[in-house]
C-alpha cells in the first residue's frame, strides 16, 4: 500500500468532509495497493479512512488475493450464500464509519450502494476524482513512464502507415495495432484501439468493426498502451486515396487547432484559455458546432483522469501534469478528424509534447 | 428496442414501486436495445419508464450512434464543458420523474448517482436484477444459440488438452483458449478465460499470468465465448503428470458434488435443494470450509444472471432456465479444482447438460 498517497489521500477526504473513500478495483486501486483483483458483479472495495486506517470487505472468493496487498490491514469475506451489506454494516461499525459519509471511487457500482444503504446508515458522496489529486503531479519516475509510452505510440504508428491500404477491414488495423504495441515493448489498452473509417469516423468513440477500407478512405485511428501502468493515447487521422478540398480543409482546421492547443499549453496556463485557443480555430473556420468534446483530459494511470481541459477546469498548468490535445470535427455520415497528442510539463516546467509521430496529412496510395 | 422486455420490464418497475429503471452500457442494454455504446467515464443511460415509454441521456459524442437505436425517441445530448446533472435535470422534468424512485441496473456508476442526488430531487434503489427477470426464462432461440455457445467449449476442450504440456504458460493456453474459440466460430469471453495453474489454482478468480506449467501441476481453465449473444462458460480442471492420492480424493470429491448438484437440477426443483445436494457432498468428505462460493449463477446474455444457484434463492427451477454448477475446493498454497457445466431446462421440461467434455480426470504425460 502507497502511504505516501495514503497521506496525502486523508488530507482531501479531511477538506471534503468525507470519513473514508470507497475504491472498487481500477486503476485507481492498482495505483494505491499495486493490485487490483478481478471485479465481477460481487460487491468489493478497499476502504480507505481520513486516519490514514484501511481494511477491505471482498466475496470470500477474493480474501487469499486481497490479504496479499493489504499489509496485515483487516481484510472481511462475505459467503455467496449470505448478504454483503452485512458484512459491510460489522466493519463499518467496528471503524467508525456508522452514520458517516463515504465517498466512492469512480469504480463502485451503483447498485452496491444502493444495497449498503438499505441496511446501513451512510451517506454517499461522488468521490470520483479524490485519488486522481493525489497523483495529477507526476513523479520523475513516473514521467519516464508516460515518455516511453508515448514513444512506443510514435514507433506503432511508423509501422501501421505502411500496413494500411485498400481492402484492410478496420479490425485488422486494431489487431495490428495491439501486436505493433507489444513488439515494441507496451501493454495494449484494450483490443487496440478505436479505428473508424470513412463516416464510422464521425462517431467520435465508434470501436471499429468489419467495414473494408476503400480505394478512397479516410482512417482515424486512437490508441495507446502502457509501459510500468503509465499510460499512451494518441490519435491520427491519415487519408487513403487522393482527400478532396474540403478534407484537406477539414484536416488543416483541425491540425491548426491541434498546434495552437498545445501552444498555449505552457507551464501556468489557465486552462479554459488552452480549449478557447483550440476552439477558436474551429468555430473561425465555421465548423464550432462539429467539435462536439472537450479539448483534452488528464491521463496517467487511468485513460482518462484529471486535469480535464475543459472551459470549465479553473486552474492553471502546473509542473508534473499531463494530458491530451484532441480537437476534433465530426459531421454525420460524412467524415470525422482528430488529431491527439499528450502533452506534459516536466519538472524545469519545460512542456513536453510526447508525441513526435507527424501530423502533416499523410496520404497512403 | 424490444417491446416485449419493455412490457415485461413496465410490470416488474410497478409491482417494486420504482418509476424508472436507468441502464447503463452493458449485457442488459444489448438485450434491451440490440446496441450498447462504449462507456467511458461519462454519464450515459437509457432510462425506462413504468409506462413504457423510454428516453437516452449521453453526452454528445454518443448522441448520433444512439439515435439509431432510439426508434426515434428522445436522445438528451450533454457536452464536456458544462454538467452532465442539469441534462439529466431537464430530461426527467420533461418525463415527470422529480421526486420518484428509480432504479438502476448492474452497470451504472455509484459517482453518476451520487451526482445526480445533489441536484436532482430522485431516490434510487437497486434494481439490477429487474431486466434478467425478463429474460429468465429463455426463448427457443435463446436455447439453441446457448446450445451452440456450449458445443464451441467442448470443442474447444478437445483442442486445448492436446496443447497443454510442461513448459507452456497460464498466458500461452490463454491466448489459445481465445483462438480456439474463434476458429470453432464462437466469440471469446474476454481475454479467453481464466487458466490457473499449480496453487495459483487455488484463487478462485485468478486471471493468468506468465508461470510456466511445470512437469507435475495442475492447470484449472474457466472459459467460455457467446454466439448470438447468448453466453457459454465451462471449467475443467486436467492434471499434468501423475496426481498424488490427495489431489485424486480432491478432484474426485469435486467431481461428485458437480454430478449431485446436476442430478437434482431437473424441472421444478428447489434452488436450495440443488445447492445443498453438491455442497453436501462436499461437505461430507470434510472440505466443506474449502467450497468458499455459491454452486452457480445464472447465464444468458450476460455472464452471470439470474437465477443464482444458492443456499438463499427460493424459487424453483422452471422450463427455459439455464445456469451453472460449479462446485469448487480451494485450499490455500496448496490446489484449486473446480468442474462446471451448464445446465438448461428445456421447453419440454427436460434437463439437458449443455456441456459434454469429459469431466474423468484427465492425465496429460
Amino acid at each position: 500500500m502507497n502511504q505516501n498517497v495514503i497521506a496525502k489521500l486523508s488530507d482531501i477526504l479531511k477538506s471534503e468532509g468525507a470519513s473514508a473513500l470507497m475504491i472498487a478495483p481500477s486503476p485507481d486501486m492498482q495505483f494505491l495497493a499495486n493490485s487490483s483483483p478481478f471485479l465481477c458483479e460481487r460487491f468489493q472495495a478497499l476502504i480507505v479512512q481520513d486516519n490514514g486506517d484501511f481494511f477491505y470487505i471482498c466475496n470470500l472468493l477474493t480474501v487469499d488475493e486481497a490479504k496479499e496487498f493489504m499489509d496485515g490491514h483487516p481484510v472481511y469475506g462475505w459467503f455467496d450464500c449470505d448478504d454483503f451489506t452485512e458484512t459491510v454494516k460489522k466493519a463499518f461499525e467496528e471503524h467508525g464509519l456508522i452514520g458517516k459519509t463515504i465517498a466512492v471511487n469512480g469504480a463502485v457500482r451503483a447498485f452496491n450502494i444502493c444495497a449498503i444503504q438499505e441496511k446501513v446508515d451512510v451517506t454517499f458522496i461522488n468521490g470520483k476524482e479524490f485519488l486522481e489529486r493525489t497523483r495529477i503531479i507526476k513523479t520523475p519516475e513516473e514521467m519516464e513512464n508516460l515518455r516511453r509510452a508515448s514513444h512506443i505510440s510514435d514507433l506503432v504508428f511508423a509501422d501501421i502507415v505502411k500496413i494500411i491500404r485498400p481492402g484492410i477491414t478496420e479490425e485488422e488495423i486494431q489487431k495490428n495495432l495491439y501486436q505493433l504495441a507489444l513488439k515494441h515493448g507496451g501493454i495494449p489498452n484494450g483490443k487496440g484501439g478505436l479505428v473508424a473509417s470513412g463516416s464510422n469516423a464521425a462517431l467520435p468513440h465508434y470501436f471499429g468493426g468489419k467495414k473494408v477500407i476503400g480505394e478512397k478512405d479516410i482512417v482515424q485511428m486512437d490508441y495507446g498502451c502502457s509501459v510500468n501502468g503509465l499510460r499512451s493515447d494518441m490519435t491520427r487521422t491519415v487519408f487513403v486515396g487522393e482527400p478532396t478540398e474540403r478534407e484537406k480543409q477539414i484536416y488543416h482546421t483541425v491540425l491548426r487547432a491541434n498546434l495552437a492547443g498545445e501552444a498555449a499549453a505552457v507551464n501556468g496556463a489557465y486552462i479554459p484559455d488552452i480549449e478557447a485557443a483550440a476552439r477558436g480555430v474551429i468555430k473561425e473556420a465555421g465548423f464550432g458546432p462539429y467539435f462536439t468534446h472537450r479539448l483534452g483530459h488528464g491521463i496517467g494511470y487511468a485513460g482518462h483522469e484529471s486535469p480535464n481541459i475543459t472551459a470549465t477546469n479553473q486552474t492553471h498548468l502546473q509542473p508534473g501534469m499531463a494530458f491530451s490535445i484532441e480537437p476534433g470535427i465530426y459531421i454525420k455520415d460524412e467524415i470525422g478528424i482528430r488529431i491527439e497528442d499528450l502533452v506534459m510539463i516536466n519538472e524545469k516546467g519545460e512542456q513536453e509534447i510526447l508525441n513526435k509521430a507527424p501530423k502533416e496529412m499523410i496520404v497512403i496510395k
